[in-house]
Order: structure tokens, then C-alpha cells, then sequence
């Protein structure tokens, strides 16, 4: 297995699960720590000091940062009902919350607190908003450096709510991607890193990378790593 | 004034401002108690412990409790940035949150944090979504009891994003109000307060009894009570 491909702190974070289909340049699924679901500072505090960043340092995230972090954002807090730490309508779980990493594109499965491999590489800088291209030049230019350790990007597949119009479905993945985005800010705010919701990102660019399905959509993406 | 027709808990939760234009029939403003920015639970536990509610006593809000949950919902954090614990698209402060309570309508001012009267009269349970007519009947039956001692309801205005289509200030808005609406779920969490959200209700007649306009879209209702 080509581990120069996971970045270290993840390999230090978690057991790559065995996986003999996967060649080896191939990303391996990615065990999480068990959540620690008592830290983090008292509920009003933690609004009291929530604000968005603008700037982070270039530090890899913890391994247990990073499985809060994810558990926090829609993590399973009643396996008996199937349920999680953000409300979904019709309890669909329509949002899937894509990491961007240095070595790849992960996806998080809550039903088994791990990551599984979307694509390799890291597109942590292209999936930033394209700039104004310079004159003459023949197309737009994408930032070259990512701004943060990851970049989580929430997508709503409107399929899987069993009943509703387009235009309700549509409605209830925004607002079940947003409920998501705040157990991130709130989760940051508690834990000492830095985020903020974007809604604009290059969602082309994110959809052609993880071959989304025409029912998938893109909401928001959170840069997520610590001060700088 | 008429003070039986702000419920008893209010009155001695808030000063009523004078409002010497308003009639003695007519609801006052209502000035909240100072949020305690250190109470509830370690934000990690908040989340172990979150879940939807489906029963509520009828016991009304405690006024710090009131005072706390829209605060944490909506509330200025950052008064120097002119910013709350919701992000909004654009800082657009686009989602207003209307409380029903047994006295009358009001509507959340976070800048000022105080309730300031939209209706007199209980229409906790009228919002609810309409029952199934029975045979014979002319109209649906609406619930004739709320379901707990106060009602909330989300309400974004597209007007107020300063640039975006039509599309946009739709999705932003559904987005905005999951933000505010998680806020509200994990403060009942960490707190001991139930709720849920809920996308289903008569939109129709909050439209009407607010006298909302056409920019103002009526996107989650969240319940809020104690256990029963």
C-alpha cells in the first residue's frame, strides 16, 4: 500500500482497513477515533466566541480533531433509531459531507464513523472560487495553495427523500446542509479551530471531481484548521 | 394596559417598554433578561444527548430560558461587527424569528434583544399543519390545543441579500434558517428544553397572519417546551 499517499496525521489518526480490491495506488478507507463527546466548552460560551476566520495556519488537523469534527457535524448519537447529530427531513440523511485532504477526497459514512475514498490528489485549492482571469489570459485562474489543513464540502442528494416536489426537496437539502454547517461552525467554536460557510465554491469543478448523480447538489464548504 | 394578554411568565420575565402610540388592547414590547453566556452542557455532550421531541408539558418558558434561546437562536455576539450567532449569506441578517406565544405574535429584534409585538392572540396551535377533513365537513380541521408553550417560526426575506437571482436568495435563505434552526435545537439539548424542527405547517396562514410579503418565505417551525 502507497501510504505517501494518506497525509501523516490521518495515518497516525487511524487503521487503514484492509481493502484487497484497491490497488495500491489506490486510497485506502479510513478508521476514525471513537468521538469524544464530553469536551468541548459549555453551549452559550461556545456561541459567544463563535465568529468566522479568514485566515488559518497550514497545520494538519489532529486525528481526534478530526473525528469529532465529523461527528459532531452528523455523527450517530442514537444507533438504535438510525439517527444523528443533525435533524435530516423525513430522517433521509440526504447530506453527505465530502473532506478534502492533502492526499484525497474522502466521504463520511456516519453509520460506521469512517472515511471512504472519493479521489485521489489534492483539490483542496481548485474547488476555491475561480479568480478573474488576467487579461489575455485563455481561461479563469483557480488559487494555487489551499487556505486551510481541509476543506469539508456538504452535498444534499434529493433522491433520497421518499416523497416531495423538486422544489421542496431542494428546500429541505439547503436546510438540512445548514443545519449540518452549524454543528461545524459550533464544533470549531468549541474546540478552538477556525472555519466558516462559503457558499461559493467552483461546485463544476466539485461535481465533475466526485462524479456527482444530476440529484446531488452542492450547498456549502467549510475551510476548516487552526489559527494561525 | 392590559396586561392579561401577555402570558404571566413573560411579564415577569421583561419590562415592558412604554409605547405611549399603542392602545391599551394592543401587546407591548418586551425587553429580555441579559443572555447567560456560561450555562449548558460541554458542546460535544449537547450533541450525545440531542434528539427530536414528539410531547411537551404545557408549563410556559422560565423567562431566562426565553431569554437564552433567542439569544442562542439569533442573538449579537460580535455588536461591533453587527454579527450574530447565525452566519448569514452576505452578514444579510435575512432570517427573522417570530415567536407564538399564548398573548400574541412577536418578533425577535437582535439588536436590541427584545420581542416586539406582530399579533395579538394565540395562534400557537392554528399554525400547525391542517388535519385531513372529515367526511362531510366543509373545511379542514386545524388543532384546537398547542402542543407547547411556545412556537417558533422561521421566516427569511430575500429582499435583504444585496445581490444573488432569485434562485440564490431562495437557497440562501433554506440555508440561513438551518443554520439558526440547529442553533435553536442544540441550546433545547443543552439546556434540558425540547423541540424539533419541522418543515410541515399552515404557511398560508402565518403568511396571512403576519402580513408577510412576497420577499418573505416561511421555512421551519421548532416547537419549544418542556418535558412533559
Amino acid at each position: 500500500m502507497n501510504r505517501t499517499l494518506l497525509c501523516c496525521s490521518v495515518i497516525l489518526a487511524a487503521t487503514p482497513i484492509a481493502s484487497p480490491g484497491l490497488s495500491a495506488q489506490e486510497l485506502q478507507p479510513i478508521r476514525l477515533n471513537p468521538p469524544d463527546t464530553t469536551r468541548g466548552l459549555p453551549f452559550m460560551q461556545a456561541l459567544a466566541v463563535k465568529a468566522s476566520a479568514t485566515a488559518w495556519s497550514d497545520k494538519e488537523l489532529a486525528p481526534q480533531d478530526l473525528a469529532d469534527l465529523l461527528w459532531a457535524a452528523n455523527g450517530l448519537n442514537r444507533p438504535e433509531e438510525n439517527k444523528t447529530t443533525a435533524s435530516s427531513a423525513m430522517n433521509a440523511h440526504d447530506v453527505d459531507i465530502y473532506v478534502f485532504m492533502q492526499a484525497g477526497v474522502f466521504v463520511y459514512d456516519y453509520r460506521t464513523h469512517q472515511l471512504t475514498p472519493a479521489a485521489s490528489g489534492d483539490f483542496r485549492a481548485a474547488i476555491l472560487p475561480q479568480r478573474p482571469a488576467r487579461p489575455g489570459a485563455e481561461r479563469p485562474a483557480a488559487a494555487s495553495t489551499p487556505e486551510a489543513a481541509i476543506q469539508i464540502v456538504l452535498v444534499s442528494d434529493a433522491a433520497r427523500f421518499r416523497a416531495g416536489s423538486e422544489e421542496q426537496r431542494y428546500e429541505w437539502g439547503a436546510l438540512d446542509a445548514g443545519i449540518v454547517s452549524q454543528n461545524i461552525s459550533l464544533f470549531c467554536a468549541a474546540t478552538g479551530l477556525k472555519t466558516r460557510p462559503r457558499a461559493m465554491m467552483n461546485k463544476e469543478k466539485i461535481k465533475e471531481l466526485l462524479r456527482l448523480r444530476p440529484t446531488q447538489r452542492v450547498f456549502l464548504n467549510h475551510p476548516v484548521g487552526y489559527s494561525r
